[in-house]
């Protein structure tokens, strides 16, 4: 049975952790985040790695979500607050009136990630992706196309940001992540973990419905303007999605969809 | 050559179009409407249905635009106000500087826009998209793929708000649309210009990979969380994508990029 915690006042310093999400958002929280809603709070407590702390949830939350909630360890308390409170602790008005605190797992390593894939496996691994909306879209499509990790280089922002997790639908807390170390050789892990780099570019030599399946694929994405980085697409397969006449770009994680589309669906080994 | 006013008092009337833009895109522009930033800019003067009234630009910016906007109409006056008077008069840090009023064409007729496809033909019909960044996505979408138009119905939101063009990349702008009456047969009117709807939807009984490409094929897609009207689907082929096993939904735009890109440059006739 959860511990259930009524709070009144809005300077209560149980609530500390959950004040002024947003600003906090963007410093960090030492080995915490937050997450919201209720799609996400089911994520949250049917995966095993992030432990919940505590919830912050609206009292009239409360009814509808008892199912969810009950079988929360006591030791991770569940406050209730009138709505008007949670608002003011907050920051601003959080109609969904469903926030959690996490704490982050211990990071993964990357290569051991890889490894830790069967044959035949999927992954994504992402460049730069600074943008917590792309972030929370690739995550979503990485779940939704069963790839079954996500590397992130050095240049990549949070996935467990709170929008990042929102946009995700919950799948940057139950989709594993490596991240590597600065200057870390991303197309050398690959290949040493047995992954065929396939770097998605308008610079191709393979159109992707002309793709073969590797046993072992990583699809590779970069920023959207940029793009990946010419010492890396030297090395790894380019793969091009054909695009109408005067089109240049897509978004992405469309692209990364596109691309983990076919590769899980639709190409033959 | 443009006319080029220099403008350094926020209260200055003629700026009245710019002034609370925020504020303005909730309550609409009478026919006009806001588009900003450079690449969107450049779209909307390659283009000719929807006419520039005048541009607001942070002075800094001229230099490096002036080439772009050399051959803008003299009627079509440039603002040119230091950032903080751009800033003051918009109501929000306007980094990128760039900000251009037009006026919008007449809408469309639907089913002459239907008419006026070539064969082979691929269209987008959107249900209920009340999101502006799906919106948005949905008309770059439709533009990397070559979809020659984007039919919405009564329920969707308005592709030329701001936020939408910005995530169109400006394809909002360029990519003919236009919208249904409220209760207008969608399903009968593709029918009736020789398109075959295509619904995408989880309850499908073709799957993406195998569809065939009719010589006029209608894309149409839903919001997330409802999805396709049941009375809708029944009378449309259900085209589902698969997904991986505990993964029941794709964000709207990706869902069509996927449909749109197998129509256009993977499926045979």
């Amino acid at each position: 049975m959860p511990t259930l915690i009524p709070i009144a006042d809005p300077d209560d310093v149980r609530l500390e952790p959950y004040r002024a999400v947003r600003e906090r958002d963007l410093v960090g929280r030492q080995g915490l985040f937050i997450a919201e809603g209720e799609v996400v709070l089911r994520m949250l407590l049917a995966q095993t790695r992030h432990a919940p702390v505590s919830l912050l949830l609206a009292e009239k939350r409360l009814a509808k979500l008892e199912p969810l909630i009950a079988g929360l360890a006591p030791e991770a308390p569940v406050y209730l607050a009138p709505q008007a409170v949670m608002d003011a602790v907050v920051g601003f008005p959080i109609h969904r009136g469903i926030l959690a605190l996490a704490r982050r797992a211990e990071p993964l390593d990357p290569a051991a990630l890889l490894a830790a894939q069967p044959t035949p496996a999927l992954v994504l691994a992402l460049v730069g992706i600074a943008n917590h909306d792309n972030m929370g879209g690739l995550f979503r499509n990485a779940a939704a196309f069963g790839a079954g990790a996500v590397l992130l280089d050095a240049g990549c922002c949070d996935p467990l940001y709170r929008k990042a997790i929102r946009v995700s639908v919950g799948a940057a807390l139950t989709t594993p992540f490596a991240r590597l170390a600065p200057g870390e050789d991303l197309v050398g892990l690959l290949r040493s973990q047995g992954f065929e780099p396939l770097a998605l570019s308008p610079r191709a030599e393979t159109a992707l419905a002309d793709l073969a399946r590797p046993a072992r694929a990583a699809v590779i994405v970069g920023p959207e303007g940029p793009g990946l980085p010419d010492d890396l697409l030297a090395r790894c397969r380019r793969v091009g999605i054909p695009m109408a006449s005067g089109v240049d770009s897509l978004n992405v994680a469309v692209a990364a969809a596109l691309a983990l589309h076919h590769l899980r669906f639709v190409a033959r080994g």
